[in-house]
């Protein structure tokens, strides 16, 4: 628990939200900056940030909001399809540093894009150095 | 299990993958697409989709090698932050219909940015509206 966290402040009722979902350990709501209408945000009560240091057991309840809360979207707002992004550190995009999971709902022709821009690894061994190093930083 | 499946044919070793990690149920390995040198994907073995059609403890598997990749690309790759995006349909950008996770480790100055466009709700009644109708299709 954070005194000055938005999402802490918002889970203990201090700010107020447009609640979907909530049970003991996490809660649902509408972003008050949608990306698109019906835009929800899924965090856990308790200040848990990065998603890297959140308990697995955390990670799993939330988890499985957020496929509550994209499923009752499709059922809701009949959402052709739904986009779940979460981020960790400024670089990252990440505003609030309280672990949250977006679930944004999906129509044709809402106006969103992703800005995917692949870039191939220009040396065929790179990728495997990379994963060499990663594999060896995997832990047990 | 699908026969003509990329990432089910990937799972079963047809096609070669930069593997990072396997168990009995989840497989992570390097996007040949990469946003960012590392990028990963972790699915499930077995063939589900989307998201919302996922068992319960199948997410909470793969949220936990999401967990794992995420950290040993901040160990390995000294990333400075990380993002998990996850696509369901092809409105939201999916293109492989097997549910699967993308672990995108991020730097300073990588170039990557996610054209993130807040639309926040023009009439204040909307998002309580919005939000009524998906509370009310919120399954037990």
């Amino acid at each position: 628990m954070s005194e000055s966290c938005i999402f802490c402040r918002i889970a203990r009722g201090e700010i107020p939200s447009t609640r979907l979902y909530e049970d003991e350990v996490a809660l649902a709501f509408l972003d008050i900056g949608p990306l698109v209408k019906g835009h929800a945000l899924v965090i856990p009560r308790q200040h848990v940030d990065p998603l890297m240091d959140a308990p697995e057991d955390l990670l799993a309840r939330l988890i499985a909001v957020v496929r509550r809360v994209a499923r009752a979207q499709v059922k809701a707002l009949q959402a052709d399809g739904v986009n779940v992004h979460q981020s960790n550190g400024r670089v990252a995009g990440q505003v609030i540093p309280h672990l949250h999971f977006h679930v944004v709902p999906r129509f044709e022709g809402d106006g969103l894009s992703w800005n995917w821009t692949p870039r191939p690894y220009a040396d065929p061994h790179e990728a495997q150095r990379l994963a060499l190093n990663i594999r060896a930083a995997m832990e047990p």
